[in-house]
C-alpha cells in the first residue's frame, strides 16, 4: 500500500489525544481546545478539571465548542491514557530527571515516525498549571518533553504550550508525507496493558517478599521508570 | 570577525520587536508579553492599543511586568516601524495577495540568515484581533508570514499567534548559532555489570521456576533486549 498524504495526514492527526491533568483555570481549558483545533486536531482530554464545563472555557474556545463538547473527562490519568503505546509529558523545567528527554521538534519527530510506522494512539500529557506533571505521573510516559524557552522565564501558560506542541506535530505530520520512512512493525504494550503489568509485578514482589508493602520505598516507582523507557513490545 | 553564540543570540533576540496593531483586549497584551519573554525576546510594540495599561494586561503577563513597562506605544504602525530594514507581517488567511508569503518556519529562517549577515532591525507584526491586517497595513511589510494551521479552522488567538511566532524565531536564531547539544550526563550500567545482573536474573527465575532450563525457548534472549532497551543507569 502507498501510504499518501491523505492517509497519513488524517490519520495522524486522529491519534493524538491531549491530555491535561487536573487544569485549574477554564480559561486554559478552552484556550487549549481552540489551539489543538487551530492546528487540525480534535481530541481533548481532561483529568478532574477544577471546572468543566464552564462559560469562561467556552468563550475562549472561541468557535472550538465541538473539541469542548467531545472533550473526554476522566478521573485519573490511567484513564485517560487508555489504549495509548506512546505517552509523552511535558516539563517546563529541566530538571535533571531519570527520563529521556526530548526537545520538541525532536517529539514531534518521533511522533510522526511512530505513526507513519503503525497506527498507534498517542498521549501528550500536560500538567497542573502552577505545579506540572508530578512524578507519579511522569512515571507513566516514555519521555519528556521540554519546550525550548528562556530559562530565565520559562514557564510557559497551559495553552500557549499546547498551542506549540499542536503547532510543531503539525509541522512535522504535514512534512512526514514527503518523505515516508521505512515502516517498523513494532507493536507496543499500551497504557492500561502496562497497569495491569504492574499490578501484577506488584503483588508478585510483595509475595516472593523483595517488596515490603509496609516500607516499600521507591521500587515500585523505580521499575515503572525502568519499565517504561524499554517500552515493552507485543509479541511477533 | 566569527559571529560566536552570544553575540549573534544576543543582538538576534534584541534586534526583534513585535508590534501589535491596534489590540482591543488588554488581556492579549499581556498574554503576548509573557510569550515573548518566554522565548527570550523583551521588545513589545503597542500601535493605538484600546485599553493599556490595564490590569488584565499585567495579570495575563504573569511576570512580564518589565516586557509591558518597556513597551513602546505609537500612534502609527510606521512609528513603531522606525529603523526597522526587515518588515513581516502575519496574517491567518493564505489570500491571494500581492506579497511574498513565507511559511513560518521560512520566516524565521530568513529572519535569522539577515541577522547573521548584519545586525539590522526587525519587526513582526500582527493585526487587529478580528480583522487582522488591512491592506495599509501590510503594504508596510516585506513579506507575510503564514503560520500553518487548519484551514477549516484558522483564526488564531493572537497571544498565540505571538507565541508561535517567537518559538520559532528562537528555534532558528539557538539553531544558526550552535548546533552543540547539551551533554546528558547520566551515566548508565556497564555491559559487564549488565552481564551480572543477567545472570543473576536466569538463577532468580530458575529458581522460582519461571524458567525451566531444559526448555528455556527465548525467554532471556527477549529479556535482555527488554532491559537493554530500557539502558539502565546507575544512582546518581
Amino acid at each position: 500500500m502507498v501510504i499518501g498524504k491523505s492517509v497519513v495526514s488524517a490519520s495522524g492527526f486522529a491519534a493524538i489525544r491531549f491530555v491535561l491533568v487536573n487544569p485549574t483555570h477554564p480559561g486554559n481549558i478552552g484556550a487549549a481546545a481552540r489551539a489543538i483545533k487551530n492546528m487540525g486536531f480534535t481530541r481533548l482530554y481532561l483529568v478532574t478539571p477544577e471546572k468543566f464545563p464552564h462559560p469562561e472555557a467556552t468563550a475562549r474556545a472561541s468557535g472550538a465548542d465541538d473539541v469542548l463538547a467531545t472533550a473526554v473527562v476522566t478521573n485519573t490519568l490511567q484513564q485517560a491514557l487508555m489504549n495509548c503505546s506512546l505517552i509523552i509529558g511535558t516539563s517546563a523545567r529541566l530538571r535533571s530527571l531519570p527520563w529521556p528527554i526530548l526537545t520538541l521538534p525532536q517529539a514531534a519527530l518521533r511522533i510522526t515516525e511512530e505513526l507513519v510506522a503503525k497506527p498507534i494512539e498517542i498521549a501528550v500529557v500536560f500538567g497542573q498549571e502552577r505545579i506540572g506533571l508530578s512524578n507519579q505521573e511522569m512515571e507513566q510516559c516514555h519521555y519528556l518533553l521540554n519546550i525550548p524557552c528562556n530559562p530565565e522565564f520559562s514557564s510557559l501558560n497551559l495553552a500557549a504550550a499546547v498551542q506549540l506542541v499542536a503547532y510543531q506535530i503539525r509541522l512535522a505530520l504535514m512534512d512526514s508525507t514527503n518523505k515516508i520512512q521505512v515502516a517498523q512493525h513494532d507493536e507496543y504494550a499500551t497504557a492500561d496493558e502496562m497497569a495491569l503489568f504492574f499490578e501484577h509485578l506488584r503483588a508478585t514482589l510483595i509475595d516472593i517478599e523483595f517488596l515490603d508493602p509496609n516500607s516499600p520505598k521507591r521500587l515500585m516507582s523505580r521499575l515503572r521508570r525502568l519499565f517504561n523507557r524499554a517500552r515493552p513490545k507485543k509479541p511477533n
